[in-house]
């Protein structure tokens, strides 16, 4: 495994700060700015119509949107404007959002509500203002998934967390509202209605099979071919046979792993070389960036942790040049897709974008 | 109740043409464009992950997008261009869906897929160009609706569909391509992932205390208060207790019923008083149009009729003038929902617009 060195700080409202690095340098730099208490944690409530759980966060409605380059929050500290990363540089940074969807518990809740416990971190990929996950080098991308494994492994601890989520979305199509290199992860008190969903199914699949169902869908990719998109020795890139986006890519380990925390090193070591495989081939389609959600599904935290295995799902709501998918109607009220790309198509296309 | 008089003809390529009016006018307008063959069904492909059935309509990729008004497949022909409406006026029709997602049986289908079977329908509201379902006045509404029960009790007679979704996007922040005051009718051959939810939870409901769901939410809305939008004697729309975006407005029938084969005249008939009310409270939130997904919630052709009930959802992803609410990573990746307001805040906004 590259070494990768963790620093922990400090921020001036007491939050926490992690650098990572993959060389031994000294992190002390103190973040300046003059103390501001931190919002409430926010509450929850349940849907009756469907027992699934809705974070209020409305803290959340004066957050940053679009700042200037010269404002953004997530650079290294200037002289002249102090940011959220006090260091003058650093490789890959990890701290707690400023306005969290999910909080730890506080004393001040307001007693008739459910607090909405939980925790959300801002994961920066660089100290460049400019690129994303996919323009990093790859030493660099073998740390931010240091840092993913790090953090799935520390906050796993957290007694009310029962999920975590580990996503990037990238471009203003899908409502990114800073474009400085950066992922979150969101880690939940519940176990969210999707893998929810894929933990019922995945479940019922080993109780009948007793094989998880992400090795038998790799089993059968790499039979059929036409919609893997890469491979290496541990990792397979393909777009799956029921996609639901007229770009989706899932990237998965070759043996079954629940989440980062189990990831070994040959197989953390081998993922930048076809993450940058895939991400390439995704902007090469329309030789335009890609705007995407990149979403990694891991085992719940206490549940499903033999049934549900890691894997990396990007997707793309943009169907051609200047047209994007959106999800209307039967998609967002139904949650019944309609696929305007035939999956072997999709896969034709990344396939054939040259590199 | 209204009268209202349907008359049907064909289409050019042989599909099926509803003109409902609320006067006894004529109807017999030929449709003189060319022939032309219909595409073949699609199919449908089942995501392994999630058990979920996606349909896959790659012939859709091609159709008209936001084309000048002078072009518009939905106005009434003019002597220099053929629409889908040959008529040369009308109050409202209902048309097959030119690229349908969903289709009837065909014998020219491919047989190693599964054909998305079903039936796709577009709803004109108006012959007008500009408006949308809240610019109409209040018996070419009662129209609307008439059309809405007509199509459900007629497509509810097809063995191969089991849900029947009646829906109108609004604004081209959801996707729409037809600026013209329309709505669709998906009928689906399978119940969808939401409708699946709802059923389960609401039928636990009814096992449990023996009232439907959907009677005891608005109970407690009406008890509540603070949420309650408007009413009249039939009809209460309100913000529900668990909204998921900035603006959610529910509107239910205060005396349960499964669908609209099943709505009273009585009940039909105070409908358009108060849709018209909520449309016109919504779009006063921020003296502009606001874009939404009007979605109606209906039981299942053949299923929980006793337990899930008709409702209209209608929800804006507009946040603030010039912000929209995108469903990036914790929404479209997890299905867990993050709200920036208090229900009870834009409940209020919404009782406070002047109209």
């Amino acid at each position: 495994m590259s070494f990768v060195k963790r620093t922990e700080l400090q921020m001036f409202d007491g939050r926490q700060i992690f650098y990572y690095d993959s060389a031994p340098v000294e992190r002390n730099a103190i973040d300046l700015r003059p103390f501001e208490p931190r919002p409430l944690p926010g509450d929850m409530r349940q849907d009756v119509l469907t027992g699934e759980w809705i974070a209020i966060a409305s803290h959340r409605q004066t957050r940053a949107f679009l700042p200037p380059k010269e404002f953004c929050p997530l650079c290294p500290t200037k002289t002249d404007f102090g940011t959220e990363v006090a260091d003058s540089d650093f490789e890959v940074v990890v701290f707690e959002n400023r306005s969290p969807s999910f909080s730890a518990p506080s004393a001040e809740q307001a007693p008739e509500t459910i607090p909405a416990l939980g925790r959300c971190e801002v994961v920066v990929f660089s100290d460049h203002h400019e690129g994303s996950f996919g323009s990093l080098d790859l030493v660099h991308m073998r740390t931010v998934l240091a840092a993913w494994i790090d953090r799935t492994r520390e906050i796993s601890k957290l007694p009310y967390v029962e999920q975590i989520f580990v996503f990037e979305n990238r471009g203003e199509e899908v409502g990114v509202t800073l474009n400085h290199p950066h992922g979150q992860i969101y880690s939940y008190p519940f176990i969210t209605p999707r893998t929810m969903k894929m933990l019922q199914v995945a479940q019922t699949h080993l109780d009948e099979t007793g094989i998880p169902l992400l090795t038998s869908i790799i089993k059968r990719e790499i039979s059929d071919q036409v919609r893997i998109i890469a491979q290496n020795e541990h990792w397979v890139a393909y777009v799956p046979y029921a996609a639901r986006y007229p770009y989706e890519i899932h990237v998965a380990p070759k043996v079954f792993v629940p989440d980062f925390a189990e990831l070994s090193n040959d197989v953390a070591d081998a993922f930048p070389e076809i993450a940058r495989e895939v991400l390439l081939r995704l902007d090469g389609v329309f030789g335009i960036p890609m705007a995407y959600i990149a979403a990694w599904h891991q085992a719940p935290v206490r549940a499903g942790r033999d049934a549900l295995g890691l894997h990396w799902q990007i997707t793309s709501v943009r169907r051609a040049p200047g047209k994007l998918k959106y999800l209307a109607g039967s998609e967002a009220a139904m949650g019944a897709f309609i696929m305007d790309v035939k999956p072997e198509q999709s896969a034709e296309q990344l396939r054939n974008v040259q590199l």
